[in-house]
């Protein structure tokens, strides 16, 4: 503190003075050409004084470090340092990561990584504590947060929130576990994410009661509103999958822009590589009307804020020394990216590779019991099934009852056009437990796709028309210790192997989403509808809370009943 | 939280519902028609629902209740109950005191008797811990609070702040016992309230650098632009003392006002009573052109958040219930006042009388060692003084040379026109001392007033222009365990007991206000000019830290060579 404070005052030189920049500050809303000092990682002032090296910003817009207050750093599935790659020459220096991905296969092992990786990566890795692990009381998951779990954890500064709490409807029962979640964080004086679409009125009165903070779930103006008049802060999402800013940016006014911020939620790498991060929120925002100044507000200081990120969020003395240089508020291209102080991306690339960690806990994560020739063997007695149906666009599905053919008793898909055989092998400890049903509207024939990313726990889950095939890409999932795989003929015709808690690798971002391209093509050429996501939808299959049917490791459940039921419909449900 | 939950949903009725109010929503920066649900101390929705109690409020404004950023509540010379019997009518329901005066005398029993004061007080008393006891090294005050002092204390949750950082060029010097309570506040998380009049450029960079995160010292334009540029809050103040509305309301902008809030720092009860407290503020900002929605918002979600008081400053599901009814959004005129839920003031009054918590060790803190006739004796061998220049409605002074006539070598007043005795007397440790000096300009004559109110180490100052007189109104001050003596002719003329601390007392305020006022006409009668405030001109002449010749108990100090300095202008300095 000595140092710095003679390098402010002008006894001692600062170690970096950025000159020629047009300084957005987010405290007045304003833009002004000044320059800007740094020193041991932080700003020091403003203004021209002596310096160990002077970066001429040549007229650039200076921004604070760009900030994603609510991302699944999993959804990329890549690991922090390749996703850091990614995301810092687009201006992005912090995230708020709510790994509920990761900790439901590998648990408190997961957040003790990310906390390694939060340490060792140029990009500020800050962590909402999964709220809800596991997502349903019936599921067999890797690892089990409750309270007690949570309660070293919140002591890190890196630590800044209680993860998304999901079960909302737990929280109007008053579920005890979720109510001593929320007293960890009131007493912790962290803010908790919120996530309850749709919910309004007194529901949302409850809700908020107990110390939720903010949601990004909203979609709608009355939803939009109705939080911000309850003191819940907005985070407007633009994930891969969904694209809230049109709904949502003509809300923003001048007197509830403090209540806002911006998140992605989930991204898919193709979409981080591509078209950027925060910085493509900026410009969507801009786009769409936005104040500039505001925009980059939201991005920055309001993030800071909502998620409490001591020292983040703004260019002024103390605050750490986190900015970007872009060309203009429009197309806000990056041109360097600072973290604490030092320069770690230019033009579009890193300046260093950076490096995870050790992964430890987080590889080998999947751990089968044997597979047999008749693990997938589905005897329907009475010839009816009871199937599920999946929609083009939508995680949502039916229940159907179909007369089906058998061979020998036993459900064959090769005879029964349009269905699929599904199933879910449980998978962190090997207990054997196999779901076996129908899916229709997948329309995948003369193959089998298997993946260990199936929310939330993340079981694996296999689709084919035929066992063997299903047998193969499920044993090479297993064999890659995670991953994707489809098999046709006895053979593994794709692949993308995911190491680390089988739902990330270490891997290139480019080989990803180069493996991803080929696995969708090949699915679809195999007879998936073009307007089904072949991945995605299989992903969510296994997900028991979203209605109507979904199948699990413990067999067919039914959202609606909100119990198991057979898949022969011959059999009372 | 059960209870809460069951009866925001709807499932049990709530405490008490406020209907037809026009709510003040500071988030959205909107006023609406709605129904306000309370329960638990907290409000638990809006719209109506089954509920004990039902209020009308008429079409009243409702707002959250009011919140001053920062007081010295010692100013208005009386006890936390009696301060909040003043202003609870008018609306405050929390202040964050820093009580620098209290701990000067008291230390950290002045810190507890706060702290439970605020648990025995609907009012609730935030404090922020004094940095600066004692406010210089060459005083005899009755504390020294060091970090490790102040650390046991940070944990409670009504500690929100480290108090007002005065000693600003020890910050600008990084002085080690300073950084120790900047680390400690930064360790806890709490924000430091500043207090640098006039600081600008690289000097305002290096103090914002050490994390103080406020001012309430701005009074031009340039001191609230720098500050705002570089993240420090600003606090527009409207103290007894000094007005600083006029000059900073028309600066707060939509861009800029999220980094405002309003604070009173030191009011009298006068002004209390009369004209009112935070009520008064939104009047003035409100007619000098701020929108009355922002006014709001400043006076209570801004300052709850500018000092990290959890829970306040809004109507909102799990926000503490306090709030206010007024008429309309010019007059604020107040009609009732809520605190957790429960109604404590109505129409201008207080509906039960509150009781402090046991005074215990700030009684009988006056300690002196016995003065003698000649304690006041000044012998001036040269006939030359070094004399203390008085200006009306200024807290600096002047260093002067007169020749002065003497009597048996000892300096006699009343052969001086123009001229006083001032004297300090150690009052805190007995210890004795005394220091003897000479005042210009303040015109008393035929009487002496003796004061334990002396900033910011409150020992005992006497002014006159003979020492029976002297005596006798110190002896009196002492007997009363503090406060204000006028003697004259060797009899009290007139007294104002503040046995608390030498600072307050649990009379009512307007018993105060009229034994001021006696003692202010009494004082100008006998020759204080009127432009000259008798009280509060002698109460700086203690202070060590405004330029430029000032007494202690230690002797003349001038502030100018920044040493102590010899009344006998005869004697080398």
């Amino acid at each position: 503190m000595k140092h710095r404070i003679a390098m402010a005052v002008g006894r001692e030189p600062v170690e970096t003075l950025i000159i020629n920049a047009k300084v957005v500050d987010v405290f007045s809303g304003l833009v002004r050409h000044d320059a800007v000092a740094m020193g041991e990682g932080v700003f020091v002032g403003f203004g021209h004084r002596e310096a160990r090296e002077v970066v001429d910003a040549q007229g650039a817009y200076l921004l604070p470090g760009l900030i994603d207050a609510h991302i699944h750093m999993e959804s990329s599935m890549v690991t922090p340092a390749r996703f850091a790659e990614m995301v810092l020459p687009h201006g992005t220096t912090s995230v708020v990561a709510d790994p509920h991905e990761l900790t439901n296969v590998c648990g408190t092992d997961a957040l003790q990584f990310l906390l390694a990786s939060s340490r060792a990566l140029p990009l500020h890795i800050f962590l909402a504590l999964p709220s809800c692990v596991p997502a349903t009381p019936f599921e067999d998951n890797g690892a089990v947060l409750e309270a007690g779990d949570l309660t070293p954890f919140m002591d890190d500064p890196r630590v800044v929130a209680l993860g998304e709490m999901m079960n909302y409807p737990g929280v109007l029962q008053a579920d005890p576990a979720l109510l001593d979640k929320l007293a960890l964080s009131r007493r912790n004086r962290k803010p908790v994410d919120g996530h309850a679409p749709g919910l309004l009125g007194n529901n949302l009165d409850a809700y908020l009661c107990t110390g939720i903070t903010n949601t990004h779930e909203c979609s709608t103006a009355e939803e939009f509103h109705a939080n911000i008049m309850r003191g819940c802060r907005i985070f407007l999402r633009d994930s891969s999958a969904a694209r809230n800013l049109p709904d949502l940016v003509p809300l923003v006014t001048p007197g509830n822009c403090h209540r806002c911020a911006f998140c992605c939620d989930d991204r898919h790498a193709s979409e981080l590589l591509t078209a950027g991060h925060m910085d493509e929120v900026l410009r969507k925002a801009v786009a769409l009307g936005m104040d500039p100044v505001t925009a980059v507000r939201l991005c920055t200081l309001n993030a800071a804020e909502a998620e409490g990120l001591q020292g983040k969020g703004a260019v002024a003395p103390g605050f750490d020394a986190d900015c970007v240089l872009v060309d203009d508020l429009a197309s806000f291209n990056v041109r360097a990216t600072f973290s604490r102080g030092r320069r770690v991306a230019a033009e579009g690339s890193v300046l260093t590779q950076l490096t995870d960690p050790p992964l430890g806990p987080l590889l080998n994560s999947v751990r089968m019991a044997p597979l047999h020739e008749n693990s997938f063997a589905l005897p329907l007695p009475s010839g009816k099934a009871r199937v599920i149906r999946l929609y083009p666009g939508s995680l949502t599905t039916d229940e159907e009852l179909h007369d089906v053919a058998c061979v020998a008793g036993l459900f064959d898909p090769r005879r029964n056009k349009g269905l699929c055989k599904l199933a879910v092998i449980e998978r962190h400890r090997a207990t054997g437990k196999t779901g076996v049903g129908i899916l229709a509207g997948y329309g995948l024939h003369h193959a089998a796709v298997a993946t260990s990313i199936s929310h939330d726990s993340h079981n694996i889950v296999v689709c084919g028309d035929d066992d063997a095939d299903m047998l193969a890409a499920v044993r090479r999932v297993d064999a890659m210790g995670g991953g994707i795989a489809v098999a046709g003929d006895g053979e593994i015709l794709a692949e993308l192997a995911l190491p680390v808690a089988g739902l990330m690798t270490q891997d290139a971002p480019q080989t990803v989403v180069r493996a991803l391209d080929a696995i969708h093509s090949l699915l679809h050429r195999q007879g998936v509808p073009n307007d089904v996501a072949p991945l995605m939808s299989l992903s969510f299959m296994a997900l028991p809370v979203i209605p109507a049917l979904k199948l699990t490791a413990r067999g067919l459940f039914s959202v609606t009943d909100w119990n198991f039921v057979p898949v022969d419909a011959g059999t009372p449900r």
